[in-house]
C-alpha cells in the first residue's frame, strides 16, 4: 500500500532523532526531543491548486524541515506519515 | 436513493478499520481506532467553484485519506457518508 | 406570500424525518433526529455574486443535503424556511 | 432628514410583527417575536465596491428578509433603521 | 494643525447629540446617548488602496453615519477625530 | 546604524507628547498620555508587495497618525522605533 | 548540513545581544533581553509563491529586524535558526 498525494501535497516521514544530533552518541527514542526533520516519501503532481498554479520544487528523498502546526497525520500499515502542502515545507536540509 | 455531489464535492464512505491493520486478526468495531481511510462513492462534476476552475482528480472507487476536520456527515437510509471538497482529500491509497 | 432569493441563494424547506428512514414505520416528529434533507422551494438567478460568476445547478423540487451550520432561518406565515448559498448545498439526493 | 446609502448599502426599516402572522389577530409589540422582515427605504448606487462590480437588484419598497447578524443599526429622528450590504439580503418577500 | 488622510481614509468629527433629536430641548452631553452621526472633516485622495481602485464618494461637510466598530480615534490639539475607511461609512444624512 | 525598511514598510519614531498639547506648559514624560503622532524616519521602496503594486505616498520627516494596534516595535541603540506598513498610517499631520 | 529555503523563505540566525547595545560593556546572555536582530544565513529563490510573483530583496549576510510572531524555529546540529517569509522581515539594519 502506498500514499499518492494530490495537487500540491507531499507525504513525509519523520526522521529518527539521532540523525539530528551532531555527537556520536545515539539516544533512545523517548529521551529525545521530537525532531523537525522529515524525509519526502511522495510528491503530488502540482498543477492548479485552489485556483493557483503550483510547481513542485521538492523531490522524493529530500530531507526537509516543515512547519510544526501543519499537515494531516496518517497511519497506514503501522507506519505514521504526515501529509503537508508544499508551502508548509520551509527548507530542504542538505548535507 | 443516492447522493449526487455538486461542484468540487466528493461523497465518501469510511472503510472498516480491519482494512487498515496489517495483521490478519479482525477486531470488532468498538475496539478499533476510527480509520482515516474512506472509499469514494460519488464525485462532483468540478467546474467553476467559488470563482476558481476545479478539475476533479479522483474517481469513484478510489481509497483516500481525507482531512479529519473537514466535511459534512450525512445519514441516508441508515448509512453514514462524509461529503468533502476534493481539496480536503490529501492522498489516494494505492495497493 | 413567497420568498424570492437573490444572487446565489436558495430557499429550502426541511423534509419531514419519516422520509429519511427506510422502514415503513412512521415516527412522530419529536422522537426523530432532525433530518439533513431539504427540498428546494426557490432558486436565485445566480450571476455575479461577490465578484464571482455563479451558475445555478440546482432546481426547484430537488431534494438536497445542506451544510448544517449554514444559512438563515426564516419564518413566514407559520412556515420555517432556510435560505442558503448554493455552495452550502453539498449534494442532491436522487431516488 | 434622510439616509442616502453608499455603494452596495441598503437602508431597511423593520416591519411590524403583525404583518408576519397569518391570523387576523393583531398582537401588541412586546408579545411578538422580533420579525425578520424589513422594507427597503433607500438603495445605494452600487458600482465598484471593495474592488468588485455590484449591480443593485433590490428597489425601494421591496419587502425583504435579511441576515440577522448583519448591518449597522442607525437611530435618526426617533426612528431606527438598519443599513446592510445588498449581499446580506437573502430574499425578497412577494405577495 | 490639520489631518490629511491617506488613500481611502476619511477624517470624521462626531456631531453633538442635540442635532440627532427632533425635539427642541437641548440636553447636556452626559445625559445623551453617543450619537452615530459625524461630519466629514477631510477626505483622502482615493486611488489604488490594497490593490483595488477606490473612488471617493463623500465630500468635506457631509454628515454621515459610520460603522461603530470601525476606525482609529485620534486626539489632536484637544479635539477628538475618528479616521475611517470610506467603506465604513454606511450612509450620508441629507436634510 | 540605521533601519532600511523593505517593501511598503515605514519606520516611525513616536513624537514627544508635549508636541501634541496646545498649551505652552511642557509636562514630563510619565504624566502624559502616550501620543499617537510619530515622525517618519525611513520609507520603503514600495513596489509589488503581497502581489499588489504599492506606491509610497509618505516621505521622511512627515508627521503621521498610525493605527495603534499595528506595527513591530524595534529597539536599536537605545532608541525605540515602530515599523508599520504604509496602509497602517491613517493620516499625515500638517501644520 | 545546511538549510536551503524554498520560495520566499529566508533562514535567519539571531545575533548575540551585545551587538545591539551601544555601550562597550559586554553582558552575558542571560542578563540581556532577547534581541530582535538576526543575520540572514540563506535566501530562497523567490518566484511564484501562493500564486504571487515574489522577488527576493534581501541577501545572505544582511542584518535584519523580523516580526516577533513570525517564523518556524529550526534546530539543526545544536544551532537554532528561524525560517521566515521575506514579508516578515521589516527592515535591514545598515551600519
Amino acid at each position: 500500500m502506498k500514499l499518492v498525494p494530490l495537487g500540491d501535497k507531499v507525504v513525509l516521514k519523520q526522521l529518527e532523532a539521532e540523525e539530528t544530533t551532531k555527537s556520536g552518541i545515539v539516544l533512545p527514542g523517548q529521551a529525545k526531543e521530537k525532531p523537525q526533520q522529515a524525509e519526502i516519501i511522495a510528491v503530488g503532481p502540482g498543477g492548479v491548486v485552489d485556483g493557483k498554479e503550483v510547481t513542485m520544487q521538492v523531490r522524493v528523498g529530500d530531507k526537509v524541515i516543515y512547519s510544526k502546526y501543519a499537515g494531516t497525520e496518517v497511519k497506514l500499515e503501522d507506519e505514521t506519515y504526515i501529509v503537508v502542502k508544499q508551502n508548509d515545507i520551509v527548507a530542504i536540509v542538505e548535507d
